[in-house]
């Protein structure tokens, strides 16, 4: 079958590889469409990220959905000729966290297209059954690989608790912040902010339905926010630029009692944060980590014309010119680009 | 000013009343519309709901809003002009229950029409300023009436902790269950199911975008439910018909783990209820009474567009006619009737 | 090896088995103490409890703990000597429920002794490796087994939200009613009432630190427990018997806002419960089935000597004794018996 | 009646001043106890604490409790005779905080001993009556003094969702560190680790029941915990001390999805956090701003015998005597001096 493979840093080769056969729990999935995600990009400009070096050939990709071709003999809940959206983390089911649901935070999980694990721009992939998750009719291919990001922001907003009538700041309006928005509307926020430092982006959250934007370098973040919202501040803010400006500015934005939720990752790990405002005004500052439990939400959400995922995307390639689509992607206006393998 | 005013069962008289001055910490309100609620009705007919016996006359009807008029001398931040919904229960403050936040809990809560406390079809109301809720120009007096109902749904889904992607049932789709469904929907439920046994408020429902209507005295409500779900039953249920056939099938209706509040109240007490299957599926069967913390939210809901209270408004009339109204909302196809007082 | 088999009602065989061979994920275990528990009772009279019949001849027992004597060559945590609780039920690992930690509600679970899985009063068990925990050498094997029903104490205790200073009233001072007062104790109750109609489990309920006892046959357990509230009713109820009367006074003792909890099985499925009540006051009526992520705090607990569960022990017996042991078990009131195997 | 009056920056004066009239709503208190707390030691030396500023006399004190000795006309549930424990803080019951039950967070909260609010350094206070808890006999006056940082601690403990069987690690050994030990235990917490770096101070934390303490002057805080749980870090951190480097360490001391809550305050705002330790670990770090619905609980923990208050006491001193007592309190090594007042 034909891959897309990371061999050193800035190229991406197409190669031929052996189809996988389906161990007794997994299914097989013709792949149809690709998400280029962020941390693609990095591992493809940089080799790395934080610890996890391309030291091998690596299989790039974790945004995807296809067709179920074949399937292990232990598996009875999907046949072939069903599409699903492959679920890219699979833990060890047996460790503390997995047993208490969170199983996001196992340390042993394999997730796709971070070393030595491959991912998904490739013809087939074999994946364990219950992490590949039937589409309905209703719901495309595409969006199905968008249901990672689409995860992403539904975790967050999870975590964020965004409750009917809340008014959310988000920071940063590339394709998590954008679809955290579509996240936390769908959970019932009202008022829905969002800053961007480049201007295509906020237009783009406009279109999308933000109730303000703000760019953080014509205007004070928190003064922007307490302006919009009566001096109050919002109930919940979400950080998902890993800028340092932004980490700081979003504990300023919201309101005694708020809560604050970090989904976006920085270069820089040390960021001083206002330690006597998370006491006096009692915040909740939360870390969000990938995502559990929230493919099914995500499917129903799509299904049921709630959110919009597949409006973030600004183009398609073939997988055989990924390479050029990573090119592309790379452009700062670009919020998320596809790679179109099967049906 | 004018007032209309229960003496007997059947019989409301529109009678002369001294317009109330507002307390330091009041405002006067003009009031614009009132809803005629179900318990309006059941004092009407009976002069009585359970406890609370009309022995003197009263004024009923709370669901309401109007324009201030007059500000106490401690009131801030209202001003005359100011349109406002009225929040009917007005709590001691003081009492654990005040302290803890569930002040719709309060034993000592000052409620409107409720015997001997009065309502609101009158010209004036007096009320605490901090129970009276500035509408944005976008929210129309109407709404604002509607708050009420609407928030009896905006608590009961909170009670249900529904969260994005659930598959509710509604048992009863009278105002309540109609904005229940707002409710839920706003949270982010996906699959609502609506249940009655009159038919036109099952078009209702399906009008306002219900997934599916089951009429149980056509077909079994724990069968239909399970059908519409794939077997596995809907993650929450909320019953509002009060009916002892929907209590016990709410039961039935959700799936292993899920969630059942109640908060339609019918004649009799006790109802008898599957112990075995509370402890065997380890479901959670909540009340919800009232409201607490809604009213903030629910005009956020309405201003930002994200759920129709309005449309279960079947018709209105002037306060000369509140009798009359009140008959024609005892048909049990009426879902609202509302008394025009104001503007 | 030895194990005591039910072949029919009434009576319990000693016999041969081969001695299992631990799969790769397991550990054999040589069985050290097993608690007789009231379902491994209810097979040994009825040869059934509801839909689960014994069809085959079974081995019950699944309160148990011993020393790890082989390891399987993927288990790593475990070795040769480490003694160990094991945790009954072995869930899935790959429904909804497993993915959101509700492993208590798997409905693939094999669980010990219920048909057609056997259980543990045999010399050795061979079980997954993660589902048994390691004792510290300050917890006795004894303990280790009645990890399993302080678990249902623990888990009911959560399902509870029990918090600092509530007041708990349990109805049922069997081993569930007295570990689940163990439990709520541990999470802060600071009153603890019990009920019971067997004189002797009341005392032992006292005995072992109750607030206050009542025995309802002579005095009414809702007047007795707003007497012992100063009319306010406890912030919980536990019902650990199962029978009607406590099922419905457990409403009536909580306080408005209050919670109820039904862990207890009797033979009636429906009971009569005022949902007026649950409506009026706001009740939460809960189910706890089992438990779920307990056996960790468990160990911790009884580590830590903050519980007492070897003191509800009345008898040990021999493995050959088993027989006489469920006799005397029998009695209603007798506690708890141990059926010594190992060391 | 007498006072102790800060009129300037470390000096205390005894005067008399009239003595106030309880308010319809309110008690008058004859004061028996009042502790030093550290906020009060800021003032005296200080003469401010950040905006607060002391520019008229001031009466210090917050932790006190005493005997009700008149009543307001609408007070029905107190009596002369009673004593009490006094919550220094009351809100103003209106705002959108106070509705939610979270009136800690009042904007317009009435604090004693915050300037322009005296405090209760005096023979008498009057006071509102629901902010007045009623001491059982087995309740010290002196107890009830110290119900106010009790509060602090066990409002961590819930802020911080101690858990049966959780690890918490504690860093600082004053009264709040020690005082929110005894609550994360009687919440369930079973092992507790406490590091300070005042020798005293750990001793104090050992006799009290720490399971370990860390001075972390000589060893390096993360590397100790990791040490002492396996590896694992603790579920829960409360950090107590204000230190820059605890505040940092106590991020590094969690568990993945650990909770860290802050609770002490240091002299400077602006601390560098590690964000992407937040984000990958999906920590939950919370502030934890005085306390709120905690004197009930407070004061059933201490009639149960649960937690200890009193011992954290080092002397006490008369009224007469409050200026020396200021100065012993400053000693590093004492924990908590009291002013004894009355009986």
């Amino acid at each position: 079958m034909r891959t897309a493979v990371l061999r050193e840093p800035g190229r991406l080769d197409i190669e031929d590889r052996p189809r996988p056969d389906p161990a007794p729990d997994e299914v097989l999935v013709a792949v149809g469409e690709v998400g280029i995600c962020g941390s693609d990009l990095h591992y493809y400009e940089h080799g790395r990220i934080g610890d996890y070096v391309v030291e091998n050939p690596l299989v790039l990709g974790h945004e995807s959905a296809g067709e179920v071709v074949a399937v292990g003999e232990r598996v009875t809940d999907l046949e072939p000729g069903d599409r699903v959206a492959l679920e890219p983390g699979v833990p060890c089911r047996r460790c503390a966290h997995c047993k208490r649901g969170e199983y996001n935070l196992c340390p042993d999980v394999t997730f796709m297209a971070t070393p030595p694990d491959d991912g998904a721009f490739a013809e087939y992939v074999a994946w364990p059954a219950d992490f590949a998750y039937r589409l309905p009719d209703s719901v495309s291919t595409r969006e199905g690989a968008l249901c990672e990001p689409l995860s992403v922001g539904i975790h967050v907003a999870r975590r964020a608790e965004v409750g009917v009538g809340d008014s959310v700041l988000i920071t940063g309006a590339g394709p998590i912040g954008l679809l955290a928005m579509e996240a936390v509307r769908s959970a019932g926020a009202t008022d829905i902010f969002v800053s961007d430092v480049v201007d295509a982006k906020l237009r783009r959250a406009e279109e999308r339905g933000a109730d303000a934007t703000i760019d953080p370098t014509e205007e004070d973040l928190g003064a922007a926010v307490a302006d919009a919202t009566g001096g109050e501040g919002v109930d919940v803010a979400i950080e998902a630029s890993g800028a340092k400006s932004a980490i700081a500015g979003s504990l300023d934005a919201v309101r005694r009692g708020g809560t604050v939720v970090f989904v976006g990752l920085g270069d820089e790990a040390e960021v001083p944060l206002d330690v006597l405002d998370i006491v006096d005004n009692e915040l909740d500052v939360r870390g969000s980590f990938r995502y559990r439990n929230t493919y099914p939400a995500a499917i129903e959400l799509l299904a049921d014309g709630a959110v919009d995922a597949a409006g973030i995307v600004d183009f398609e390639a073939d997988l055989e010119d990924t390479d050029d689509a990573f090119q592309r992607a790379m452009d700062p206006e670009t919020v998320k680009g596809m790679v179109r393998i099967g049906k």
